[in-house]
């Protein structure tokens, strides 16, 4: 599985100088954008060269081997094309053609016909009807129609992560890449598999056990082995985040028509990712926005949350959505009362904690006496950004979060483009909405139970991991 | 009520020249930064004038009687001068200082004197515990505590528009403002009530009929009288959008302890909802985010929504929201869907209409087959902006919005900062979320078919006001 996202050499079949030639865009982004090392070669019926890479005519004129063959021609031809790849030993393809069971009867027959190569030849196929892999550490991308020239392109492979994705749609990839830039969490790996005839979400939930993937996020249209899922998912000693569509009759049929996969029963998924520890997700935007609870802070280990707020009306709204999110809001010990009083500038010292107009000092103390209280598991801090000390608070709040080891999931009552700027600018775990913060929390919490019930408790903690901060 | 929102003269009693005085930063904002014209006054113990306002030691000794007086001293002061203004004859009082009904029995007491006083006098009092008013067209604010250099603040004065909020906390006014800024719709009034003695979200509800408003957002921790508010709200020619925080036991706790209401029954007020044609908000954020539905698009006149996306994921996952915001994927027509085959570069003709890479011309001529097709009651585009084109084609599709009477509810799958770029720079009603746009075609409908129970619909429609392009 390894070579499939860091190859030595790989062959695409199909780029050609035609105009719009989407194989082609995959040459020029390795060529070009990512110093790709590795040799590439091209297969087309002038057996022209693309971009500096060799050409040939057909897959048995190759002059050598490659680790990988990439797909990309019409539907019709993949089969014989894999057929060709067997014989010529290629032990892995990618194929990105449309086409197959997603389009009707014949395209499930071709399908079927690519399974039995594969099956009989031992190769491994990601696909059909997909967008293959990409990886930040070995600047590794198959993905075709990439536009280099984004801003948050760059920034995906200049800066790597720890955060990898199993996704079936390349839509749901481009929306979490780029929302990702604009967070202070980066991206690992990214496998979009489509159609999945042969490797499915389980091998690669697998895989990313080993390597350093912190934390899974995938979209699924369908689960393709519902069993193999689940003990994989079972193992993972790595949080897994998933978003699956068709809740409702009307999705699931949406979703056939997309990437072909069979109407799962909703409620057996649900129960399933409850009896394996799969956390799913409400809303596509927590396969980004989630992950850096994770990555940022400590694990919550406990339902009680604490409040904290600089706007009287966050701390209602937070707690009705504290309650939905399965948690409690702490009762403060009268200890802790007494020296939130003494802090000074406090309206209510009970849950949520509420202040007016207060110096920095005051914010600095509230962080330290709920995150030292015993009764507290987590903090939740709603602070409207009025100053810009509040920022330098939160900075500080970040390191006390690492003392206390507790988490702190920090929502700011700002315009998001606003919390998402300082996010950014001062790499602080800004969520967007309070429903995120509730969500960030309750996701933290569901983790450290189903690790703690499987007594995996001692190697899960990814904040603790060196070189994290 | 309108002088709450004009008076053309002022005294802020409170306001002095110590240091982080709250009442100076009031004169400091009508004076320095809103060129407010009329005459403003200071009350404080030494008489004296502040920011060139004139100062007087007490309201008794005042030279004048101002259209409004605006208390903010210690609460045990406030009855008394609530008293001296009756004395005085001022009609209207607006009380910002804390420490009433919210802070216990003894608060409690203090805000029962001064109900007494305004039945006694006929003046009418807004607060305590509240900002008070704004009016952008006017220029006129009341609010303590505002920063004018902020540059939301700036654009709010600067492009008045046509939503006016009515709202309990601080808090939340600052979250609204802000997040606006970064919207296409702008800011008529906004009012803050705070624990609202008298001067209620009834009240102002009828004021808002009667004004440039054409969208009203509530922010409510507590109702104040439950059959006014409903006779106001079925009196209601324009969209009431309410967010109730209390929904959990925990959140009718903390609203308390912020702004004194008894936690009214949730259910009922979810069905006091329904039978005044009110329309209850899922998340704070839709206080801001869904009123541009409303101003800058036609009502959604049926229930049968068609989506068109060039990701087929989106087309998946908006089928579940639109199922679960209670609306209906339309089964299109044998002809429409011939026309769509006819378009070219069409995957599913059916709905969710899903397109590969196309140049803008598909684009287009897919807007028009949608909106133009019988069947079809409103649009939801589910656009991924993967070149700038896709920006320009939404730009076309307002004005075919216009000329077939249909609304759409656009999203774009990309990152939520890109896709507030694009709505800010280029006047485009983005919504930053897919369920977002699922909930902005749910609140249309609501509203169209409560006023066409009521019979209101002729005057009803904001979008073919003149001059609203």
């Amino acid at each position: 599985m390894e070579k499939f996202f860091n190859p030595e050499s790989v062959v695409v079949i199909g780029a050609s100088n035609s105009p719009f030639n989407l194989g082609a865009t995959i040459c020029n982004i390795l060529k070009d954008y990512l110093d790709y090392t590795g040799a590439v070669y091209v297969v087309n019926s002038k057996g022209e060269q693309v971009n500096g890479c060799p050409g040939f005519s057909s897959v048995p004129a190759l002059s050598a081997v490659p680790d990988m063959a990439i797909i990309i021609v019409a539907a019709r031809h993949v089969p014989g094309i894999v057929r060709d790849c067997a014989e010529k030993g290629i032990k892995r393809v990618i194929i990105e053609s449309a086409g197959f069971a997603e389009d009707g009867a014949e395209g499930a027959a071709m399908q079927r016909e690519i399974d039995e190569v594969a099956q009989s030849s031992g190769m491994r196929i990601m696909g059909p009807n997909c967008l293959g892999t990409l990886s930040t550490r070995n600047k590794f991308c198959s993905f075709y129609g990439v536009n280099p020239s984004l801003v948050e392109m760059n920034q995906i492979f200049e800066v790597p992560g720890n955060i990898s994705y199993i996704i079936q749609s390349g839509g749901v990839v481009v929306l979490v890449m780029e929302s990702l830039y604009y967070d202070l969490v980066g991206i690992n790996k990214v496998v979009s598999i489509g159609n999945k005839c042969d490797v499915d979400e389980a091998d690669l939930i697998d895989y990313f056990q080993k390597d350093e993937t912190q934390v899974i996020g995938m979209y699924l249209e369908n689960v393709a082995d519902g069993r193999r899922l689940m003990e994989a998912a079972e193992k993972s000693r790595k949080p897994i985040l998933v978003f699956k569509t068709g809740k409702t009759p009307e999705g699931a049929a949406a979703a056939t028509s997309h990437t072909a996969g069979m109407a799962n029963d909703d409620l057996i998924f649900d129960s399933a990712c409850r009896q394996a520890g799969m956390i799913r997700l409400k809303s596509i935007d927590e396969l980004h926005s989630l992950p850096k609870i994770f990555t940022q802070m400590p694990l919550l280990k406990g339902n009680r949350v604490a409040m904290f707020t600089n706007s009287g009306a966050f701390g209602s709204i937070a707690a009705d959505l504290l309650a939905e999110a399965g948690l409690r809001m702490v009762t403060l010990s009268d200890r802790t009362q007494a020296k939130l009083k003494k802090a000074g500038q406090v309206f209510n010292v009970k849950n949520p904690v509420d202040i007016g107009p207060a110096p920095p000092q005051t914010y600095l103390d509230i962080f330290e006496i709920l995150l030292a209280a015993d009764e507290v598991d987590g903090l939740w801090p709603l602070l409207s950004v009025w100053q810009t000390f509040v920022i330098d608070c939160l900075e500080e709040l970040l390191k006390m979060c690492r003392h206390y080891d507790k988490p702190a999931a920090i929502y700011t009552p700002n315009a998001i483009s606003k919390s998402i700027a300082i996010r950014t600018g001062r790499r602080i775990p800004i969520f967007e909405t309070a429903e995120q913060s509730a969500r960030a929390l309750c996701v933290s919490f569901m983790f450290y139970n189903s690790m703690r019930k499987r007594g995996g408790l001692e190697n899960c903690e990814i904040f603790a991991a060196p070189g994290m901060e």
